[in-house]
């Protein structure tokens, strides 16, 4: 089950070669098809399933560390290209890597880059070496290859990374699907490829991992566009290339929620049982649990907090437009089932008023609010699990009978 | 020396009579000209000299109540203008005050929205009655007198509360200096007028000043320019008026600092020295240092909050401009004899980037980092008070002799 690699450690002139291990996963409880399992990580242990949140770079938009860790994160996620383009992979490498940049001892995703560089549209060329595109920010010309995002991931230094691939681009025909998953099979091939040969390069010092002597992880992307077959070649083919964990790629990226769950549905059977699954950029709250449901076990979504800073707070009672006239009067917490230290203190007119008057704590507490809800939506889906129940029939049978 | 008030409250259907305090004010030890005292409010006790951060809009930008907790604040200034336009006297009057409305049950004292009023130049006329004034929001038009800004005060329930004064323009001739110096007058002792008959109108219910059934207090203002006789004859008429204490108004508007510290060292002079003295808007680390050591018990100013969200950062060894490319590659704290928590979590790189990055959490650990150097350096000038050192006659009593 553990994979371990050996690595050559320099001590003094002498060189040792000790075993080190990446990630473990080990699933504690089964309800139908979801799991709650343990991600062992250099930085921590998560369990799982788990909402990873956004922290784009290097910081979750508004929200300091030590909240995040008081609100239970365990692991979050970094933006290889932002991070890339500011403040550069080399500098935050000679820091020490990204826990040490940003002060986080727990654990760290970071993405290929990939996805975020299709995104750019006309600023950017594929080959079957890579991408060529245009920095956001100032124009500048760059280029990622599967070899350049493990090279950036590598010195970013991230608990687990992702291989290069190609988010194909809904809708596409069938052999554009085909060509593209194809492709991404192949830097699923060269990201390993480079990433065995490089991991040890991690900047890491010794006593930040001394206690398991463990490197990063490398996990493989599932590609194949809205084809199930082809998602299930794709997948096949990756689990052929060897990773400690899966991704499902190439969704929320414009097609409909009952076609984005069902190839997820039917991606995940051709998944192996023991290995972390990873569902990328998804989704509402209830989505979430869905797919935890399927036997999803990560997931990151900037919806929390990119929907915060906007005034759209997730509450047990539905979702809140606070910048709305009326929470002016109402003075009741944001979501009174809520124990965060935003409804624990504050009250819905005092968050109204600080949307209006444009206030940056306003996207600070509802940042807060939202992740809280996210973790705690996570964390009772866990708690199911592990209860054994599964949520939906169980309630049914309950009921009470007419 | 305590200040009584009859206060008739509603009990059923008697009415019953109870004498009511507003605050006290102790001095516990004193160093030359400068005293260390205890100010009692209906919100809690406050050490003195004492800097009071601004919260302008009901928020100290970026920081959440909580973390004011923890740096140890003690009390707020909110600005009456501010939020008489944003979110309006009557929604906070009606929530139960700005204490509740914001979930800070430490102390508030608010200016009268004069200084604010007299800074919009272009938007406003006065005349003997008061300011007709526009909204820098909207347009829209407004009038605040001495009893209206009384109203919106009492509205917003502040433990201290200022009394509607004219904030002379810099420069001024003679003539000017005393019409304006004058007319404060007549203002001060209608602001008292209306204060006394509508005190009990606080919207505090009983139960949150249960303890003490204090009242809100008012404080006069000494104006004059930049003329020492005629704010030595401010200081006395104002006292003359009676007040429970006595601010220094009309400085920091343009004038050389050494002109504004003569101002102050000799109107200090005219102030009763049993009740406490506030110099409105003032200033640097040195500044605050320096008129503490001079007999100011409590000062307020932007530049804390303000600079940090310029990337401006106050230290033990001098001030950070953050922006600057020489913190990318010093992986040292802010200030390395600081205890807050951003100096001892964070790094001038990571500060770096996230304000070159445009990130939210920029402003809110450097706005943190900034108030906890004020606030520790009001603590540092106290305990010096308290153990009788005059800081900088007795270093150079205690060097040694060359």
């Amino acid at each position: 089950m553990i994979q371990y690699t050996r690595v050559e450690r320099a001590s003094g002139t002498a060189s040792v070669t000790i075993l080190a291990v990446s990630i473990e996963f080990h699933i504690e409880a089964r309800s139908g098809a979801a799991r709650a399992g343990r991600l062992i990580t250099p930085h921590g242990d998560i369990e799982t399933p788990v909402f990873m949140p956004v922290g784009t770079l290097a910081s979750v938009k508004g929200v300091s560390q030590d909240i995040l860790e008081e609100l239970g994160v365990r692991i979050l996620l970094g933006n290889t290209y932002h991070l890339y383009l500011r403040p550069g992979v080399e500098q935050v490498r000679k820091l020490g890597g990204l826990h040490r940049f940003m002060a986080w001892p727990r654990a760290i995703l970071t993405d290929s880059g990939g996805f975020q560089v299709f995104s750019l549209n006309e600023l950017r060329k594929v080959t079957e070496d890579g991408v060529t595109f245009r920095s956001h920010l100032d124009g500048s010309s760059h280029f990622l290859s599967p070899e350049a995002a493990m090279q950036a991931q590598i010195g970013l230094g991230a608990d687990i990374i992702m291989a290069f691939d190609e988010c194909t681009e809904y809708p596409a025909d069938s052999a554009r699907m085909r060509a593209s998953m194809e492709m991404t099979l192949r830097w699923a091939e060269r990201s390993k490829k480079y990433f065995e040969e490089h991991k040890h390069e991690v900047p890491w010092n010794g006593s930040r991992v001394a206690a398991a002597e463990r490197t990063q992880a490398l996990f493989g992307i599932v590609q194949g566009g809205m084809e199930l077959q082809l998602r299930k070649e794709s997948a096949e083919r990756t689990v052929g290339v060897g990773f400690p964990g899966y991704a499902i790629g190439g969704l929320s990226v414009g097609e409909p929620r009952s076609l984005t769950r069902e190839v997820v549905e039917s991606t995940i059977e051709h998944l192996p049982a023991d290995k972390p699954r990873y569902l990328m950029g998804v989704g509402t709250p209830e989505e979430i649990v869905a797919y935890a449901k399927l036997g999803i076990d990560m997931m990151d979504c900037v919806l929390p907090t990119r929907a915060a800073r906007h005034g759209l707070l997730f509450t047990s009672e539905g979702k809140i437009s606070i910048k709305q006239a009326r929470y002016t009067g109402d003075d009741s917490p944001l979501d009174p089932n809520c124990g965060c230290k935003v409804c624990q203190r504050y009250s819905r007119p005092y968050l109204r008023h600080l949307y209006a008057a444009n206030e940056v704590l306003a996207q600070v507490l509802n940042t807060i609010h939202n992740l809280s809800f996210y973790l705690d939506t996570m964390r009772t889906v866990r708690h199911s699990i592990l209860l054994g129940k599964e949520t939906g029939s169980s309630c049914v049978q309950s009921e009470p009978k007419p």
